[in-house]
């Protein structure tokens, strides 16, 4: 589980580029997919006011994030990004500087991460920017990690810090495909999700799809240094912004307790922290264990231990 | 080739959705296709004021729009479609029921076409409605169709009336995934596309992307009803409005002589004519043939004799 081992071991499994084959002018691109795997489909939209405020985070982010929150739905099931699909509603005042500097941010992740992009609409409106991202995938060869897989007694763990996404990280996150693709070599991932609605909405996504149920432990949420400078702003606890900010974009995923104990110990994924930070019941529901005391944690929200 | 053999041949070829596994809850689908075929993607967003008006159209005919304008790409290559999903941004006001009103619109050219919707995006915005649909698709066995592909001495042909799609035919038409199938099957088709923007805009697609120029016979051209109308109406010739107005979304594509001749005897396509409308020939640049007068004709305009 050196770095080399696994750097090695991407590079084997990056998608070759070469398999796309794009029909000069065509308005539809034409690829070839291994019949040996399921072909993975994922979309998302990213809209100015909701996702982004193009005049704070500039086009580049915004082309950024609307692939990497597509590339990060791709890594949630721990298969391989191969090429992606583009349309863009620009605004009529200034979308040609707008549509280049989208196209090199989504261009920058792209190539990161070996994805093609081939092909897209480009449409200008009287509206303000809106991009859509199409990303086909792969499976993992062992088959998709989905959500439904959580059985009781699972440890429940999460990569990296999690907190204040807004300070930044939401636009300038990596997507955790690659380390979703290591971990899953390294242990048997029963259920996976990436954290965009937030540690306390996507663990119920989790717990209904796997009918079963979570205590998270309070002490073990890994919290982020934005999530801190936040609290020091607002007066909400580091807790609170760990547990509800979203768009933390990491990987939350429960795994049988010793192959959790073997990542806790053996932290594989190069600089990149897994924690556990709860367990799976078999009661349904969600609980918050803070210093022995549990309470139900509600979707989207946590409540004041003296509310 | 009579209707029989065509419904019969057709419904072999229906892809079923049994192969799109779709994960419970999960955000991204996992789909089935076979590993002897290229898999064919493209992506059109529709938005308002520039692609419809919601308050004219209703949102069930935008939705219908949208799910057609990709289904008539994938025919372009004489494709089968499979699967689709589709990012909507919604108004703040109405949004439920405008989704309501799109999705079955969708859904019913969707099932026309047995293609599965398998995965989404939907948002809330303070903009006003957009929509973005990618539809995946498998080649067909011989080979996508490509716009590059016509010879010199080919026969340019058409599907069906052209011009006055402003009228109606613009929101309603039903996208050309079945004949063009049945036109791969009964000749070679050498060169394909959709027309989207216009006679005169996609004959010069077709031509820049095969190195070649046409010919195009006025009196060939068909015309559709409504271009009649509006000639009524506005003063433009009929033939004005068929060679420019755009999204007729029928097909024009490059036949060999010999099976262009059987075409046009035979009209194997139940219930749609076919008519050849000009000639490819080896010099670039395309022209119309009036009365035995042959004057260029310029991408995306028509020049009036006169003028």
């Amino acid at each position: 589980m050196s770095e080399f081992a696994w750097i090695d071991w991407l590079r084997e499994r990056t998608p070759s580029v070469d398999r796309v084959r794009i029909g000069p002018g065509d308005d539809t691109a034409a690829m070839e997919f291994p019949g040996d795997r399921l072909t993975l489909v994922t979309t998302d939209m990213l809209l100015e006011g909701s996702c982004f405020r193009l005049a704070e985070a500039g086009a580049f982010r915004v082309g950024r994030k609307a692939m990497s929150v597509n590339l990060s739905d791709i890594a949630a099931m721990a298969g391989v990004p191969v090429a992606a699909v583009v349309s863009v509603g620009l605004p009529r005042s200034g979308g040609r500087a707008i549509a280049e500097d989208l196209y090199r941010g989504m261009r920058e992740v792209a190539d990161r991460f070996g994805v093609a992009i081939i092909g897209g609409d480009t449409n200008s409106w009287t509206g303000e920017l809106v991009i859509s991202v199409t990303v086909l995938g792969e499976a993992n060869p062992r088959g998709p990690v989905r959500r439904s897989g959580a059985k009781p007694g699972d440890w429940l763990c999460v990569t990296g810090r999690l907190g204040g996404s807004i300070l930044g990280h939401h636009l300038d996150f990596t997507p955790r495909v690659r380390e979703a693709l290591w971990l899953s070599e390294c242990v048997d991932l029963h259920a996976m999700i990436d954290l965009s609605d937030g540690m306390s909405s996507d663990v119920h996504h989790l717990a209904r799809e796997s009918r079963c149920g979570f205590v998270l432990n309070a002490a073990q949420i890994p919290i982020h240094a934005s999530a801190e400078r936040l609290a020091e702003q607002d007066g909400k606890s580091q807790l609170e912004h760990a547990l509800c900010d979203g768009e933390d974009f990491e990987l939350l995923f429960t795994v049988s307790p010793e192959d959790g104990r073997k990542l806790i110990d053996a932290q594989p994924v190069t600089g990149l922290s897994i924690s556990q930070v709860g367990i799976a019941v078999a009661e349904s529901g969600v609980w918050l264990d803070e210093a022995g005391t549990r309470r139900p944690l509600p979707a989207g929200g946590y409540v004041h231990a003296f509310d």
